[in-house]
């Protein structure tokens, strides 16, 4: 790595040459704090100062041509999975991928665009869609949900998070066993007499481990209390999404978001094949119960039930989760969105005539967090299913079967 | 060429430092797929292991500066004429360049503007004009035409794919005589839920010709058949027009496209000096008829016919002609688009009403072939002039004295 | 220095290795023209063949991470204040400081945003406020004041000339002395079939001096007149800006924007401490007299009067001010806009309602003069106030108590 430094600092400028390391635990990639950015980097165990029986790394690149010409791509690999961040979208998750189990999907969309080559109001508000095709999309913060008027300002599709560029971005790793590998990004939504929001994100995992976990905080920076919005739109399809998938959950309450799920409201938690030509979205609001730890616990697995995805996330911070279901044709995009929100994804409008718009007080941090696992086999799947069995004892889902929205 | 691949490898990352040469006959200057982005190269006859008594070479640049700061720009000369071609626009063509001919014009606009500085949806869907100086432009592929509202959306002027940087972009080289240089590129538009469409262009010529052409594939990516719109947005000024100057063609049908036109239908071949403050547009709907090869044929020449252009297109794909007369001030832009398309330029709602607005199939692809000619001296552009004669032999235009729109 | 630019032409592409050196007075930094941009220099005396006894530089570096990535700032240093343009922003002016004295603000958006991030149809029309936190902002050319609709088009707030990159930058030092140090940048604000401007800037001081100034050309390109607006949105706060600073200037007339600055007409001189939650803004059309060279003179001082700027205008091109209070919380952005223009900042129909929207005849030239000085000590600061409140002498301030706007 130190070759590479140097080789870096030869071609860099005098003000951007160098890597900043605050102490041997972390390395700055990129600073606006500190006017620094590393395009091309491969940080090892041994760049900060610990030996690793598990050969892992944290590396960054630059994307190159068509919509992702500047695009910065931060990988982790721990040995066992690789995590695919991106900072110039907002520290989003391009995918995630061990050995056999892909998180991720085959978006139309194959590129990973730049934030400055998408226009949010386009298309009534829809301009969001031009670069949708990444596993873990965070909606927010001034608002998220559905484009449309609220109090005659155009809330375009699912805000503006994911399209505002890491101010700072580093990597840290424990000094302790067993050595959590972090990458920490900031990311702020700010505007002259409008929103002021700071996300600090801090995806983390172990070497060797099958597991991961976002870390996030939400601070208002403003003197002023805020409506505010966070979706954590995670999307699956690959080898966990197919004709008798089936998605499990500590579920209290289902309701169909608008009629034409309702139709399907019986088979919510199971998936059909994709569509031939071309299906409609289905979209379900889950009000999840918690553990006594205060977290709910959702799965998805295959037809087999040999491969799965597990997640948990606090429902103080994260009370609500969307499914969405869009079994349209694999050329369109066949995938689902299990989505973890403290709304769920109508109009903000909408959302606060319903009582779910939380606001944030002045200068108040609120903290999430979301810890992702790779089932792969059927033994690990059904330890998997059991956790969600056992909490779900005792527990009636209650069907809300009149939709909201029309 | 060795030398300076070297010297571009000890600029450039580990990861985009080498051209990719998958024969000797192609070489690949960008690419999403390899991660590969070439700023600056000059590429000769040697470098696809051929010798060549005719100096020729494709170069590609990077510009600086203004709005078009990171722009490429890749240039064929042909050892006659100099065709600048721009991947980062959808692979337009800024100018094309002979001796004593140029294609192209003098916009008001004079940088060739990076798509990221453009916003197609300023000024009520006029964005396009922030940008509008190339010779040949290509409109579409969602949809082309004036802005406006066409089932609730808007309508951006003539469509996003000029505004798409190109994928992928290589040269290639015919290693049989005569040894056909091309420029290939591909472009994008694509948007979850919506377009699915691919372009994929060459542009190729001969080493000494005063000839070249586009071969364009448009591809439907989408499980569903799709409405779709191209337009071959061709601007002359320069040497070709000036008072006098003659359009000519073989032509079934003329409809003058409004009111204000309909009053000059009479002299709609033939065209005003630049007016001194301002003057209106005119426009013309065309409709050609074909060669028994499937071709039309259109030329203009100036005044005393001693420079041209002339040009032919397939009829199949692109069944009318509109013909743009703005001759307006010098500074603001004097020039004529003589432009194939696949319907007129009025808004994607009044072209599907008048029942010209085509469908493309789930997973069809459509090839559009324009072959462009300059001619320099009276006996050339007499020669142009008299296979268009000969082809008009037994035909008369059809005037339809009443325009669609108001 | 020359080592420096060595070290650059061996990083940059052969087309871009150069600054360019007309003569030795003049060294250009970027240029479309020439296509170069360099990225880091530091030029000194020497660099112009000259020697001085004090220490000053003219500096350029490129910002990086978040939404500053990409931007270029400039930095006068002319040994007692410091300058930052930014030729990426219009050549807008971050800050100015001296030992004591800032220039500038402290707005809730921290980075130099890049226009590529802006989106001005954005929020209705108020995009700009994504990046507004420069001393100096120029709105205009086409427009300028508050969104809304004139003849069924969105003006965007304040125009579009604050995000538009420089096409030329070039510095020049005055070889006879005292040896002016001048930063010129040029930037085109056009768009086919409509506005067709040049803003000409050129920045400047001398070694040593705590006053520097902006000499401005705005040029109608185009073959027809038009209107247009010009606003120089200096934002003042820091050392300057505090319960009981004061502004002061040769004023003529005084009327409150809207009802709620009504109230407060008469102390719209001085200012609040910033509020702890929220306040709004109050704004004052003032129209201001120039002395017998035709310039107005103001100034801003803090409650001990021992920190001041002072700065004077041409009238014959700027005969209005615009005060702006916006006595909101430090979280928010206390600040105060003291804004020379051509017209007051309501929406361009208003002003031309008014009688307030000028033209530019096609090919004109207006030239605008902006000289600020920066005072530290209460001896400079009754200095500036004695030679205003000479200039008041046998003037009185005519109230117009009733708003123009609801």
């Amino acid at each position: 790595m130190k070759n590479i430094l140097m080789g870096l600092c030869a071609l860099a400028t005098a003000t951007s040459c160098q890597m900043h390391r605050a102490a041997d635990s972390q390395i700055t990639l990129s600073s606006v704090e500190k006017n620094i950015a590393i395009s091309d980097a491969k940080l090892t165990a041994a760049d900060f100062g610990l030996s690793s029986d598990i050969d892992w790394s944290v590396s960054k690149k630059t994307l190159h041509g068509g919509m992702q010409e500047g695009v910065e791509l931060v990988t982790i690999n721990n040995g066992e999975i690789e995590i695919d961040i991106i900072p110039t979208r907002g520290m989003n998750v391009m995918s995630v991928r061990s050995k056999d189990i892909t998180l991720g999907w085959d978006s139309p969309v194959k590129e990973i665009v730049h934030p400055r080559n998408v226009n949010l109001n386009y298309n009534g508000g829809l301009g969001w869609l031009d670069s949708f095709n990444e596993w873990m999309v965070r909606c927010g913060l001034e608002y998220s949900g559905h484009p449309g008027d609220d109090n005659g300002r155009l809330m375009t599709l699912h805000g503006r998070i994911a399209h505002i560029p890491a101010s700072e971005l580093k990597v840290e790793v424990d000094k302790l066993p067993p050595h959590r590998i972090s990458v920490t990004g900031i990311v702020n939504e700010v505007w002259f007499k409008g929103a002021n929001f700071t996300l600090e994100t801090t995806i983390s995992t172990l070497p060797g481990s099958n597991t991961f976990r976002f870390d996030d905080v939400v601070t208002n920076n403003s003197s002023q209390d805020k409506e505010f919005q966070v979706l954590y739109h995670a999307n699956f399809a690959k080898e966990l999404l197919e004709k008798g998938s089936r998605m499990e959950g500590t579920i209290a309450e289902v309701q169909p978001f608008n009629d034409y799920a309702a139709k399907s409201l019986d088979s919510y938690e199971t998936y059909d094949a994709p569509a031939s030509v071309w299906a409609d979205e289905k979209v379900y609001q889950i009000t999840p119960f918690a553990d006594k730890n205060g977290f709910a616990h959702f799965m998805l697995h295959n037809q087999k039930a040999d491969k799965a995805v597990s997640f948990s996330f606090n429902t103080d911070a994260l009370p609500y989760l969307t499914q969405w279901k869009n079994e349209d044709s694999r050329e369109n995009g066949y995938v689902t969105g299990l989505e973890p929100g403290n709304t769920f994804p109508a109009n903000r409008a909408h959302e606060r005539k319903m009582g779910r718009l939380p606001k944030i007080k002045a200068g108040e941090s609120i903290n999430y967090h979301l810890v992702y696992s790779l089932h792969s086999g059927k033994s690990s799947v059904e330890k998997a299913q059991s956790k969600i069995i056992q909490l779900n004892k005792g527990h009636k889902v209650k069907f809300i079967k009149t939709p909201e929205n029309k």
